[in-house]
């Protein structure tokens, strides 16, 4: 991005920026994951987390192929909000010293992850159909079902199990 | 919080930990929203994120209730998560050159503070029930209620008007 000219001139332009910033976020959660399910307790939230790995695999490629039916350039732009949140994470876990309560933070980490992606799908979807783009609408809509699934899952866990556990 | 010692023992410390979270996010969006509101073209959105602005402070005196209610000391700690959020947020508005296209990119990075504090106050009030504190739970909830609101009245401000003159 210039310093001193405004690139985002059109419609199409803030679809391909966010694009590039959700699929920084993708990349950046591909990262994240393995660290979480190696600091979770819970053999359940471990295996989610692994679980969930080998889905935002699958979104980065989602993202890489609506970038080729947009016709537009597979590209990463730094996305200072999920950095925030990784880093964020990172810092409340080293702060826990007990188990039961990492494994609550850590589900707490992750559906601020979760809910970063439902956001930014839901505007990616809402502008690709804007744009007369169904078919970039539908791949994007089938990661956006899979992130609100995830976090289903994370509250479901949560409230069977985890804070059970932690509050104890 | 020290740099060699765990700070949050118990899932009480990670619930007031988590609340000096949120403090500080929302005392960030006070000083955010004005500007988006300044920003936007729409005199719809303008007044939707004034209107938002009057609900946040209303939020930060809710916060200030439950540090109270649960005999904790009001105190905020610093949120990368928010802080990345709104960095992210001045620097897309800082590169749209449309008015139009930037009324859909500011609705987009409201999005994203509303999810982040959907996914946050989830979890506290999920936290609360656990700690037998269904006081404090219920004055989140209102809060919670309210985000939801904001962030389904952005939705149809997006889809009803800001992106189909963004795409035109």
């Amino acid at each position: 991005m210039g310093l001193f000219t405004k690139d985002i001139k059109t419609m199409d332009d803030l679809f391909n920026h966010q694009l590039r910033d959700i699929y920084y976020a993708e990349k950046q959660l591909v990262k994240a994951l393995p660290k979480m399910a190696d600091k979770a307790t819970d053999p359940q939230l471990k295996q989610g987390f692994l679980n969930h790995l080998d889905e935002t695999n699958g979104h980065v490629k989602r993202l890489e192929q609506v970038f080729q039916m947009h016709g537009a350039e597979i590209k990463a732009v730094t996305c200072p909000a999920i950095d925030g949140i990784i880093e964020e994470a990172d810092e409340v876990a080293g702060e826990v010293d007990d188990k039961s309560v990492l494994d609550a933070a850590l589900i707490n980490a992750a559906q601020a992850a979760e809910h970063y992606e439902i956001a930014r799908y839901g505007s990616l979807i809402a502008w690709a159909k804007q744009l007369g783009r169904n078919d970039c609408s539908s791949v994007l809509q089938k990661t956006l079902d899979e992130e609100k699934a995830a976090d289903r899952k994370l509250t479901e866990l949560a409230e069977s199990k985890v804070n059970l556990r932690a509050a104890s």
